[in-house]
């Protein structure tokens, strides 16, 4: 059985007595019915974890002893997924498995398709931040994405770094593939990738993008709801490069 | 708005008088509320699709006129996923998920660590099939995957054709990562892919595929939750090669 894994704040994780935040303290007295003594695993998200003993553990708070701090190197390319802003329960989904999945950044785009409106925003925001942490503490990476609250495709793509390989995931593109563009990716210290809400991109939306130096492509064989083409996506950058 | 979409059974769908099956009709008729002449599209979940005109839709069922079917081109290569058997959330999300990316046959895999047991084989697997075909029509993919009850992983190993390109997706495996294997499976008619359950095979388990010329290789740079494995890899097949 693997060792049990919190989540601390990033300033927080270093040598020595590392207080466990409270909502953490409290799942491990009352859920896991850990005990002073218990080895215990630390991470904060951000790519350090570190080993540590339980040394105290009551109604107001908990404390681990750790003795040295371990840095998981950053995955290449940097990754940053844009998705055009879905419904709860897929942007739920995205929010856990892209953090699997090593994405870098999440930064949903208000689309003129995009069926959701960027209400909500903060709390919205909370929960999906919520859902990598807990994803994050179930999977074991080192880091969670930084999830970016919804903004314009303007916005986004004035965002991208000039060096940055760009992709756009364009359903109505007609010649090219994704894999005919994967070779021009190997390389490259980083990559943004646009994809479409449930009803697609407009034209004007795709041409938006390639003006600012998106190359656009489609995936083939099939069609995909917006989240799984987000996550394969995600899985073709992080594996096949 | 796209055309309203129905399965129907492979041996239905022919130029003429289509019979809609009575689930189908009923959920036209009751939630749907089409009547008579609505236009509608007709697939088979084994590659055919019509379009045609409803001409008749009560309490009885319903029938549409089709003029011409028409037959995708199954995508290449033909790609079959034996996931080790995971609980029912994971496997209903497979369900969906793999159909949406074009995965040909499904065969969960019974391995040492897995969770659940076989138990409830025939109303798991109606339940699996009846999510893909859900997926099918939501997604417009031309077929879903066929989904074989949970099998060993001996008839598992021994089912895969001498000819097919193995690839076995092991945590342990020191040496080899996914993109180093991809390149050898560029040209494959027939890819196999072995994905553990969440507590992985063990080395016995990868010893036995390695043995059956299944080549071992993982997933760097994070830790995937068995179903995500799945989904990363059928993703990186279908459209990084």
């Amino acid at each position: 059985m693997s060792l049990r894994r919190f989540l601390v704040e990033p300033q927080a994780l270093a040598a020595g007595e590392v207080a466990l935040p409270a909502e953490e303290a409290a799942h491990a007295r009352k859920v896991l019915r850990l005990a002073p003594g218990a080895e215990v695993e630390l991470i904060d998200g951000q790519g350090r974890r570190a080993q540590g003993v339980l040394t105290r553990l009551d109604k107001s708070g908990g404390a681990v002893m750790v003795e040295a701090v371990e840095a998981a190197a950053p995955p290449s390319p940097r990754l940053v997924l844009c998705p055009g802003l879905l419904k709860a329960p897929a942007m739920d989904l995205l929010a856990v498995k892209l953090t699997e999945l090593a994405v870098d950044q999440v930064r949903p785009v208000l689309t003129r398709r995009a069926v959701p409106k960027a209400d909500g925003g903060k709390a919205k925001l909370e929960r999906w931040q919520r859902l990598a942490g807990q994803a994050l503490k179930q999977c074991g990476a080192a880091r969670a994405p930084e999830i970016l609250p919804p903004a314009s495709l303007a916005e986004v793509l004035a965002a991208a770094p000039p060096e940055a390989a760009k992709l756009l995931l364009y359903e109505d593109e007609g010649r090219t593939s994704l894999s005919q563009v994967l070779p021009g990716l190997n390389g490259a210290a980083e990559v943004w990738a646009l994809i479409g809400p449930e009803g697609g991109f407009t034209p004007e939306e795709a041409a938006q993008a390639v003006a600012a130096g998106f190359v656009s492509c489609r995936l083939p064989h099939t069609i995909l709801r917006a989240e799984t083409a987000s996550l394969a996506l995600a899985g073709v950058i992080r594996f096949a490069l």
